[in-house]
């Protein structure tokens, strides 16, 4: 770490640079308490000021987070690791398992604030599932907490003129879930295209999803195939950047 | 927008989440001027610094931003759309196309700060590698800028037992680039892995990218594999949030 004399580094971002690269070379790790501000203060010979500008660049950056009377740790990330294309195999949904169980392994997961309502096609849905504007979506909203911890709100739009009378429009979609009862209306879902962005949260978004500040959020968005190029889902998802790592496996 | 008394968001939430509003409905869209802080005081009747902290929560979602002097205005977003899974086909480096051709259609791509190094292999580089702790890597970095904006800052990391003599130790790759010369090494990518996470940048990512304030960065591993699962190639690389759609198309 460079300190010399010619080092035009605020101080406190010398201090931070000094932290960051101490995390980054496993000194400190995961979980692990970072100095607090009067050790820096002592260390680096500066005043509290300087020391917390310090604390909150890491802060800012999601690599520290407080908590409350304890100090400022490394920020612990234990992510998922959800795989994009195996994780849509008929093997996963053909047989009665959750697409999301592959995400999980021994962790718990629990699935709330679900509802299920009848809607207008917001327009950009509307546009993608080729509706007109009479046409009416079945919307599924529902949140992923792993660990005590939420990581995932949900919404699937999917046209009532396909899913209307089946268990798809009640709260529990039965084995296989969403996807194997597309398959039994005649809908089996066989191509997927999924887009990915990354942005700063909502507010709405940071207390659904409880994110520290510093934190992004990941959007997928997911449309779902059947046969002959014909739309029949969207999901928008909004991932805890903090929580998930997306992994796509393909060949040339 | 709800406003009436019993609502309990603080007055420069409600003022943020309106403009909000009038964003994703359109009524401002990207690159239109923002209201000011003397505007929305006198449509409110709010203090400057009420008006000041509800332009800044849209700032800090990345959803405005601050021209000096000028304003504050709705961020562009005009995005590439990365394709993994068809700009990695053969048929794109088969013939001499460089892979990010697909991405820039009829906007400007310029590659700088080109650098090829030999190095020895950091950690978790020779660990995915299989390297020994006595090999090293042939490292390329380089830096793509769009339109005049820095948007992705790329590392690549190749075993030197493997390209050593080859031109991809140069500057120049020459044709097809160097996955092309992996092929004539007889180490023909076959299939790739992506890794994606999201993050806040660090100091040096936001000035190497230019990035504003309330920008992520998208982290995009990408692994080659040669036949026999060979790993040959790791490049990390860090894009602009901002400017980024990545896209993943594949059947179920």
């Amino acid at each position: 770490m460079a300190t010399t004399d010619d080092d035009r580094r605020p101080k406190y971002q010398r201090i931070a640079d000094s932290l960051r690269g101490a995390i980054q070379s496993g000194e400190y790790g995961p979980g692990d308490r970072l100095p607090g501000e009067n050790e820096l203060m002592a260390a680096h010979g500066v005043a509290r000021m300087t020391a917390r500008q310090a604390l909150s660049v890491l802060k800012d950056e999601g690599v520290a987070e407080s908590r409350k009377g304890a100090g400022v740790f490394v920020r612990s990330f234990r992510p998922l690791r959800r795989r994009g294309i195996q994780r849509l195999s008929q093997q996963q949904w053909g047989n009665g398992k959750s697409i999301w169980s592959a995400d999980v392994e021994n962790r718990a997961l629990v699935v709330d604030r679900v509802t299920v309502s009848e809607e207008p096609a917001p327009d950009h849905v509307g546009g993608v599932l080729d509706l007109s504007a009479e046409d009416t979506v079945c919307v599924r909203r529902r949140r992923f907490v792993l660990d005590g911890k939420p990581v995932l709100l949900a919404t699937s739009y999917l046209p009532m003129s396909v899913v209307a009378g089946s268990s798809i429009t009640e709260e529990n979609t039965g084995p296989g879930g969403t996807y194997a009862r597309l398959a039994e209306l005649g809908y089996k879902p066989v191509h997927f295209r999924e887009e990915i962005r990354s942005r700063m949260p909502a507010k709405d978004e940071t207390d659904q999803l409880n994110l520290s500040p510093g934190t992004p959020v990941i959007l997928v968005c997911r449309t779902a195939f059947a046969d002959e190029g014909r739309p029949v889902e969207i999901n928008e998802m909004t991932l805890d950047a903090a929580s998930y790592i997306l992994e796509y496996d393909f060949d040339a």
